[in-house]
């Protein structure tokens, strides 16, 4: 990050009408704006979330409470705007473009073809994907960021949809935090005490069988991972490279941002916190970031939704910087010493 | 609040694609609202934030990081739109009413003028204010409020704007709360080590000197309390009698919603929480109300921003219920039992 304009808009920030300090995040996030954008005054343009979709073998194992078929038929209430996506990301005056990167049914309509393959195998008896399929599946999530950068978008936020993927998530968190598999491992879209049972064993399993080196994220990616998973991190690391930040949504997409992370260190600086999701694992991965969620909604739903709403805190951020009288232009007395 | 709405609108969001409850407090939102609208679509007409100004005599106990004069000028400041609360309305498409319950030196200007004293008495040494001027005060609220109502506002927020006025909120939410006194003061705009001794000191004093009931709010608004805190408590409890929601701000908004909801315990219904505030004493406060903050934004300004920003999460939580897909419509199979 240009540690320049970081300054130059700390300065600015502590000449406004407050007590310093005291917009708390929103000052964090118009410094951190600044220094991606290299720049004193960051400006959004066009904002998106990049919602990457795809589908997980390990379903097999009676890891979700609902049916894979829902995955497509999602994805179609994402494409004629009824799921709760499009009606936050019209709130946001945002767009949500939707990637197929390996719904394990072939789909038509309004979504950016790139399946890597009719999802991933069941990871509780070998190897989700090859590694060769995991770095495609990176780069087609770097193809879709940089496409939409060149068509002038400059804020992202991470989205995902797959049945079954918390799973492949809680056995991402695990290994690359260091967590045991029982902290990490929540209800998703609502699973019962059985199917919990089902889905810690399922992860113990994964993790048995594959022995991925936790040293190793593409590895893990590739043994434990999801096609979608690996996209998100693809896309904020093509993000990071091109200076574009990227909100990270709940518990897939940090999953995600955490592959990211350990293959580049440095795109952590480019990543804005949302929320704090339902999903046990969730805090354990936002720590492994280093990222402090800005909201408290209790939500559990993915697709970007958490994400979505943080568009606007941004932009609050970036209007206070902008718009606020500075001491000397209202004539208001300092803090005393 | 209308349970045959919330049943409604609870059924409703149960039949949209997404599992049963993972939109967390944006559904608890949606169902507030139209429990208190008695509708079971609730709509959001016309918003704004009721900034309530007040000086406070304890200041010359050295309490605040600022002098007092602060408090006109920045009085001046939300006049001409320069302060952050101007900055977050113009972005909340929300307006801003200030009102003038007890600034020390009288205001012109684009302000509501309903001085009740020229701010109030040291409390260190007697009584903040008589009890004839804490139900003045308390009336400015409730007037101001049904005046907006009258005028098409139906979500208001609360804000306040006086120089030391963490010091009577800390003492509010003492007593109010069964705390100590070192567990709810705070730095307020930024006081340094040895302000925050006098600060505790002179609640201490404040507290022992005046003796005040506290199963008895209107007795602790009058000797430890704040003219603008008791405007807020007035401006509740006139938005609640008219079902209408109020979004609480920070600390000193949260010590004037105590005081509402000791005096009418009802009231709490139709508060929403925005964030939690650095200031220590805020969470003791909210627990008092049974208010878990949705923002965690580390914000300590006041003004109403905090609240300010909730707007748009109030909206979201509207939106969800209104414009996204049931199962049925969007043809997405329900979960499996």
């Amino acid at each position: 990050l240009d540690e320049e304009a970081m300054t130059t808009i700390q300065g600015r920030l502590d000449s406004l009408t407050k007590p310093q300090g005291s917009l708390g995040q929103l000052e964090t996030l118009a410094k951190q704006l600044g220094g991606i954008q290299r720049t004193s005054s960051p400006k959004i343009l066009k904002k998106a979330v990049l919602l990457m979709a795809g589908d997980h073998g390990v379903v097999e194992e009676g890891v979700s409470a609902f049916p894979q078929e829902v995955t497509p038929q999602m994805a179609y209430n994402i494409m004629s705007g009824g799921a709760a996506i499009n009606v936050l990301t019209r709130q946001a005056k945002a767009d949500v473009f939707l990637t197929d990167v390996g719904i394990a049914f072939p789909l038509e309509g309004d979504i950016i073809h790139k399946r890597v393959a009719n999802g991933t195998k069941n990871m509780a008896k070998g190897p989700a994907m090859t590694r060769q399929e995991a770095l495609q599946a990176l780069l087609v999530g770097a193809e879709v960021a940089a496409e939409k950068i060149q068509a002038g978008y400059n804020l992202f936020a991470t989205g995902e949809l797959g049945i079954g993927n918390t799973t492949p998530s809680s056995a991402i968190v695990a290994l690359l935090t260091n967590s045991s598999v029982e902290d990490v491992v929540g209800r998703g879209t609502g699973i019962d005490d059985a199917g919990l049972i089902r889905k810690r064993s399922a992860i113990e399993k994964a993790i048995e069988v594959n022995q991925p080196d936790a040293t190793d994220a593409l590895d893990v990616l590739t043994k434990v991972g999801g096609l979608e998973i690996a996209a998100i991190a693809g896309s904020i690391l093509q993000a990071a490279a091109s200076h574009v930040p990227f909100v990270i949504d709940g518990f897939i997409s940090t999953a995600g941002a955490l592959i990211a992370a350990k293959l580049a260190p440095k795109s952590t600086a480019y990543m804005i916190p949302s929320h704090g999701s339902v999903e046990i694992g969730h805090c354990k991965a936002l720590a492994g970031l280093g990222l402090d969620p800005v909201l408290n909604l209790n939500m559990r739903l993915g697709e970007g939704t958490g994400a979505a709403i943080t568009f606007y805190i941004v932009e609050a951020a970036l209007h206070i910087l902008e718009e606020m009288a500075t001491f000397a232009d209202a004539g208001v007395s300092e803090k005393s010493n």
